[in-house]
């Protein structure tokens, strides 16, 4: 049970968005831009360092639901995120992007872990400042959302299918208007 | 020196934030609205929440900075927020305070670290749910503002002075304009 009280069927970070639609505003706003704005990563690229990161933060909700959207962006490749999350360092990804997860990694330890060796291998393989920036930002912002799930004991659904068509919406319409993003009336709860 | 070329001469966040424009707007406001929006705490005591949670993310710039908005905030008590970082529960501050501490401490751990007797311990000192609610959610903030700052190894001024200055400048004026919140000549620098 959360531990304020929340919107009664909202899951995960849609039962505090909802409670505080002010500070909502600003967490989609940088979700969107982030994960969806233009950029030379690809909107399932950036949902895959999403996930990964939530992973690493054994966020349920926010690696269920980022998980999804990644799948979706990857042609239906659940497998993919699986071994993303699995094992980033043997996922088939490109090198670069294998690069920038590791540098997603060495941020949700913590700020000072990210090494001058991470970034100029991302380097070498392509990865351009902006990219790199954006990058450390999406694991920063996510050790955000994933604690905000957590720190409030939200709930969230089992069932993968509430997922895949939350995903699906999001993928198509985007974080703006996502507090109607997940259905109300999941039957279990995982928190 | 940064993982990234940013615009010289900008301290922490502030280089990050002018080199991604379209990033910096809902962090900023996102910091605005916690920090300084409508709120039964004070907002001495959210600058002392983000002060702590910087503090034991060990992130140099942000703890300088948010302490020095605190103080200011209070009076010029620069000794009480040292206490806080110190030792929060012996700080003479509030008792509710000290609970929202605890809750903040455990958010910087993990999201899972709040626990049920924290939250409970809290509102029996009178904390509302917005309280709480924004207590997690500052203390979730401040680990990716934390992020951000040593992720792309930014600079800091070594200086109090540089951030007492910026901090009674953003005391009054708010975070919505910050890029220009701190002087882009320091001596010093510490990253």
């Amino acid at each position: 049970m959360p531990y304020i009280e929340l919107p009664e069927g909202l899951p995960g970070i849609l039962g505090p968005m909802a409670f505080r639609p002010e500070t909502a505003k600003p967490l989609n706003e940088l979700a969107e831009i982030l994960l969806r704005g233009p950029s030379t990563l690809s909107p399932g690229e950036r949902e895959l360092i999403a996930t990964y990161v939530s992973s690493r933060n054994d966020c349920f909700f926010c690696q269920s639901i980022h998980g999804a959207v990644a799948a979706y962006h990857l042609g239906g490749n659940d497998q993919l995120v699986l071994e993303v999350k699995q094992s980033a360092g043997q996922a088939p990804v490109s090198d670069k992007l294998k690069a920038l997860l590791v540098i997603a990694g060495a941020v949700q330890l913590g700020g000072k872990n990210v090494l001058t060796g991470h970034v100029e291998r991302a380097r070498q393989l392509g990865a351009t400042d902006v990219e790199i920036h954006d990058t450390v930002l999406i694991a920063a912002a996510f050790c955000m959302y994933n604690r905000y799930v957590d720190g409030l004991a939200t709930w969230a659904p089992h069932e993968p299918d509430a997922y895949r068509d939350a995903a699906a919406r999001l993928a198509r319409e985007g974080y703006l208007e996502s507090t109607t993003g997940l259905p109300a009336t999941a039957s279990g709860a995982a928190s």
